[in-house]
């Protein structure tokens, strides 16, 4: 049994962990262990957003242009796809990159080809919406969880190693106390979320400013080697309540302090709906995620119904990770996107704002 | 708004409340204040056990001499009378005293009368059990809560006066951050629940010696005053979960660290049913409170259950007292009751203690 957090990130602590040094957690859980070296992360979700079913292979091939542009130097690690149907019944398509050095993204990012396709005006002509959502937490602001200790989805995949068994899980708490930053800093919020430029009502290019310590949640399922039961566990059981939540925190996230809030299934690269899916929730702060998931009736039933099957689950793979990141490593960037999508919705037009930004 | 910890016990942290300092719960409570004076409190459980309906008028006689004993100098400040049946089908009258000042409970225990009756020889012999179990928590080591401002329950009614809206409730481990102990200290259980003398298979006088920081709560469900939607919703939607948790206590308790689980209904002193109920538990540490409350299905059932009407309630009162003790501090006899009352369950004989006792 060893702590969530890796030998070489603990430190004398100035707040405390929730449960006392001799706790025990029920059943066994691990962690994502990177190099030291692993300094910060770039979680990058790139999306192209249609109305119509008609474009579905105008976005597809959009994505594979987006895709494609990961194989230029210093793309990200590793990558996977989904595709979704949000509150406006537009359709997005994501892909979600990963990168393991912020220096790397960085170069990617101003590369000719990447800078270019997405400065071009031609994204602005083409029928479809685009955003690129990115942050980058330092390897103290963010957490895992798996059931399982390999082929990590998501970070874990960046970082490559996996812990034994560890003590952080099984109580309300226990995400922050596996957050290496918890063990000195509340995590809190701190600024305003902004419209930096554009105008969401009127399309276009609009920039979205982010604030210290939004928090990002990516929750994932992962059926495709479990078995009848398994299915029918999931399906029939899991499934309806984490839809239900799901629905609430897309109607009412704003409410509960829930920026954007999307449950996506996985694809391949031709669209083709795989066993996988995930939720990717952006939230005010870690607080309000906690609050939500420790009082919301959908996620708790969620919570009652694993604790009861936890014991028996085999190949039904559940999993997360949980980041905050400062204002300065975020990027929202929206382009012909419906005023709803994203950190859009929530985003605080700055005061006579509307009016400049319509001359 | 204020903490639920009042001023004169508030001290410098060495441990973090779990929330943040903005936290604002989503409804109001309150707690109960004391006196500055006001250092120590005592808990005395007084119980009458039989196992035939037919000897309730003896125990009913023996239930009103020890509320009787309670008019002698320095009796307790209140008292509430209950009723209920465990799982050996036994049936135990209880009464519970509140004192505010550990001297005068220690003048009275000590007294003639007191100390008199309970070592007399007539109590081995009338078929009758009894027990005693009584723990003097200082004020820094009790929270309370309450939904409601006036005619406090239990230990609020000694304490006398009421808060305003407190910040520390609505999430997991508020209770925690409700005692004032907890600023410095984690409240972990040290020693081990023992039989100090007799042999709870042989009946008899068996004295339990307990150990520091074991946990006690009473929570409590008053519809006296309810209305009929009010009370449909408590007998028909709340009691039937609760049940289903009161009965996992009481069968395998012992496995989550509960030694013991009471859930008894309040009577008049006639032994008349009142609209009153509480829970008693004792428990191995308060950390083991905290995990079966915020992880077993029917406690989680409840607390969503209470979520979603919380707003509406208006005369179906809820409340709850926690408290930890030194071991020093708790006093826990029985004569002549079933090896399953109380404390008696759980503790352990010491080794070699079994054939010593019975010789």
């Amino acid at each position: 049994m060893e702590s969530a957090i890796d030998t070489h990130l603990r430190c004398p602590r100035t707040l405390s962990r929730r449960v006392s040094d001799d706790y025990l957690p029920a059943y066994p859980r691990f962690v994502a262990r990177g190099d030291e070296a692993l300094q910060q992360v770039v979680m990058g979700y790139f999306g192209v957003q249609y109305a119509e079913e008609g474009k579905r292979p105008w976005a597809l091939a959009a994505l594979r242009h987006i895709v494609g542009s990961f194989s230029l130097a210093d793309g990200p690690v590793r990558h996977d796809l989904t595709h979704h149907v949000d509150d406006q019944d537009h359709h997005n398509l994501m892909v979600v990159a990963y990168w393991a050095d912020p220096a790397a993204y960085c170069r990617w990012l101003r590369s000719e080809e990447v800078r270019g396709w997405w400065e071009s005006e031609e994204r602005l002509t083409e029928g479809l919406g685009y955003f690129r959502e990115i942050v980058a937490p330092r390897v103290e602001q963010f957490e895992t969880l798996y059931a399982f200790t390999e082929d990590f989805p998501g970070i874990g995949g960046v970082m490559g190693e996996c812990s034994g068994e560890i003590e952080e899980h099984g109580y309300w708490g226990s995400m922050r106390d596996r957050i290496p930053l918890s063990q000195t800093d509340r995590l809190e919020p701190f600024g305003v979320l902004k419209i930096a430029s554009g105008d969401p009502a009127a399309g276009g290019r609009v920039i979205v400013r982010g604030h210290d310590n939004i928090a990002l949640i990516r929750s994932g399922q992962d059926w495709k080697a479990a078995g009848e039961d398994e299915r029918a566990l999931y399906f029939d059981e899991f499934l309806p309540t984490l839809e239900t939540g799901m629905v609430f925190l897309q109607e009412s996230g704003r409410k509960v302090g829930c920026y954007s809030n999307r449950f996506v299934h996985s694809i391949d690269i031709d669209g083709n709906e795989l066993d996988e899916s995930y939720n990717i929730g952006h939230w005010q702060s870690l607080d309000l995620l906690e609050r939500w998931a420790e009082s919301h009736p959908a996620h708790l039933q969620l919570f009652v119904m694993f604790v009861r099957v936890v014991a028996t689950l085999e190949n039904l793979r559940f999993y997360q990770e949980v980041s905050v990141s400062d204002g300065k490593d975020q990027m929202y960037e929206y382009i012909n996107c419906h005023p709803r999508t994203g950190m859009m919705r929530d985003a605080v037009i700055p005061a006579g704002g509307e009016d400049r930004l319509r001359q």
